[in-house]
């Protein structure tokens, strides 16, 4: 079981789907996916198998790409959380895009290069345009790292910049 | 001025060169580099210029780029600061490696993407094996983000793998 259905970033427009660890058109990126837990509806998964160049010490996953999968978790988990709490349906109005204010990551053990790592996120809070998640990942069912992600939603400048095919100034809507 | 003299993970052993973030011996990496900086001896630099694919949304670096800066600036620093508190000369002894125990970020602005990020880091505590580091960093003179980092020496069975040619249990030293 490897994806059990859509994730949130399928929903994402275009134009905000060309994040490097979360967007579904960029082609060099990690092309993380989130979605509701088949076995808990409360909680979101996000699951990536480290590709071979991501190693710290020999063996084991390099510490950038663990706060990466959080990072991206986190933001994954805000947006199926506000499209959820605003009775949103993803497929006919699209996805509410977050951006990360603040990732926190503690590293509990060496995280093993090899297995799949599976990231469970609890959403602590919705409020307004802010999001906190909590997040655990495991390998091989242990826990290798927690992290919290307090997500906003993306800023009007950067939805306008979605918007403009070239670089410009920012707009004022 | 790009580069002022040889950074302290050019004195990684080669076994602990591998790291996707600053191993120089990583080529799909980033291979991050980290000194003391000209201008001040007590604070460390790191400098990166994104690559095109680091984009979050367009026009703005990924967040997980920004957090992998900050992380093996981190550790980078920390290495600095423990090899001159035990007076080692890296050249002769290397360098003491440290993984990260803790990684906070806050993304204080958006983090253009094109000019070249800058991270300044202050050592505010060696303790024994554990060094803290304050980060900060900058695109075009703006700071885009804030950091902190725990970091921990290398433990033994990671300093063990590091030196096993082939993966095998940890040793007991």
């Amino acid at each position: 079981m490897r994806m059990p259905g859509p994730a949130i970033q399928d929903f994402y427009d275009d134009r905000a789907a060309a994040c490097y660890g979360c967007g579904r058109l960029n082609e060099a990126g990690l092309r993380l996916r989130t979605w509701w837990a088949p076995d808990d509806s409360a909680q979101t998964e996000t699951r990536f198998v480290p590709r071979p160049e991501h190693t710290a010490m020999p063996g084991y996953v390099y510490g950038g790409l663990v706060a990466s999968v959080l990072d991206c978790s986190g933001t994954g988990s805000a947006s199926l959380a506000a499209t959820r709490e605003r009775g949103r349906d993803p497929r006919a109005d699209g996805a509410v895009r977050f951006v990360t204010g603040t990732l926190e990551v503690r590293f509990c053990a060496p995280t093993p290069l090899g297995p799949e790592l599976v990231v469970r996120g609890r959403i602590a809070e919705v409020k307004g345009r802010k999001v906190t998640v909590e997040l655990t990942m495991t390998a091989d069912a242990e826990i290798v790292a927690t992290g919290r992600v307090i997500a906003l939603e993306a800023p009007d400048a950067m939805r306008a910049a979605e918007r403009t095919p070239e670089p410009g100034p920012p707009s004022v809507e």
